[in-house]
């Protein structure tokens, strides 16, 4: 690492609503001469939206622009090839920032370490590189706050699933918690809901989509009728509620 | 409800670190003439200590004492009664200031419905007066931001697990996902171990006390030596680090 180098701040930005951004994270925004940020083809990024109002004005913006979306299947070996290929040239234009001397603020969605990209540039660049995150709060609690809904008490088991399990191992899983989200929502939203019946908790279940976002929407799952965004959704299974 | 109630804020404050506190939080607290925190016999509060750059100097503080921690066992019926009516004190009292239409601050660590105490509060007081949730940064995600470990990838499921489960449940559980975090560990941490191994995740697990406080310990748990602090401490299992 040359004496020179800059750091790269891996920063989260939260659930969505501005204000709820941390102190820590507006401050490093502000002090970064280089911002980061992912984004989808044809749209401005939902990270650097977020922390718009912290963005130096004479910063430079690297945007970090994925490939494809939905162009090629997830288990296309192409797509693995490809998206390796992606974070690798990601990083390479981050370590030319950082060897300039120049610090970089990484915008991330939600917390860093939650998933998300953010964390293939990490494992790229710490070894090289001085790093540090900043976590951030996640999406599913930006959903169970707009949600107005306590989730966990006590010794209550909590699991976090994708929606992409097969039926029986969702059920299953369902089954052996007492609260739950249930992400990657979208097209997996029957299935999701079938096991959720299966597992004795689909009464309780509530879809939410874009929490803390202007848009937000919160329905309990039962009333559900339209088919879900695939963006930003997850069904929440709040935790044994015992009276005290 | 009296046109003229005040609002309870449930405010998040985060992990430990005063900077990772949201900028929501700060405005509310700074605004709120009322400031509501739970403390310890002789502690001053740790949710209190966070905000405390933001207090208004002319707040008035609300301190509610916990009547117990460790005189009573958690499974001795006076202790449920106990605490039920100990919720029910509190919940009255912020009432009496919220109908005399001051605004109150009700200060939570962590994300206020992930675990905690608020949430009996928040139960009581939410069908009578107008409250609002201002989510926080878990003392989870502060532990895996000091042990600079990313957690979860892609498809991962996870799992956040009592350490009071015995030992053949907790097993069970890790064994069925990717990622964990292990809670409540203090005199736990011999069968979390045990239960660790069996489960083939012992290898990769992370001691972290104090996650983002001046105090923090990180250690392999492979080589956690001297039994630890039953406060603010957990096992990290992280997510299967798929090579991208």
């Amino acid at each position: 690492m040359a004496p020179t180098s800059g750091t790269l701040h891996v920063v989260g930005v939260g659930p969505g609503d501005p204000e709820l951004i941390t102190l820590k994270a507006a401050r490093i925004i502000s002090a970064c001469p280089v911002v980061a940020f992912f984004a989808k083809a044809g749209r401005q990024g939902h990270a650097r939206l977020i922390a718009d109002a912290h963005l130096r004005q004479d910063a430079t913006l690297v945007r970090l622009e994925y490939p494809y979306t939905t162009e090629i299947a997830l288990d296309d070996p192409r797509y693995a090839a490809g998206i390796t290929a992606f974070y690798g040239e990601c990083a390479a234009r981050l370590a030319t920032h950082l060897d300039a001397g120049q610090d970089i603020a990484l915008l991330c969605e939600g917390d860093p370490f939650f998933f998300g990209s953010a964390m293939y540039l990490f494992d790229r660049l710490a070894p090289h590189h001085r790093t540090e995150i900043i976590p951030g709060i996640t999406g599913m609690s930006g959903c169970w706050t707009a949600a107005r809904q306590p989730m966990l008490h006590g010794d209550d088991v909590f699991s976090v699933l994708p929606g992409t399990l097969d039926e029986d191992t969702l059920a299953a899983r369902l089954a052996d918690c007492d609260a739950a989200v249930v992400m990657k929502v979208g097209r997996n939203i029957g299935k999701i809901r079938a096991a959720l019946v299966r597992a004795g908790c689909a009464d309780r279940a509530i879809y939410v989509e874009r929490g803390t976002m202007a848009n937000e929407r919160v329905v309990p799952l039962a009333e559900l009728a339209q088919l879900p965004t695939p963006y930003f959704s997850l069904v929440l299974v709040p935790g044994r509620q015992r009276a005290r």
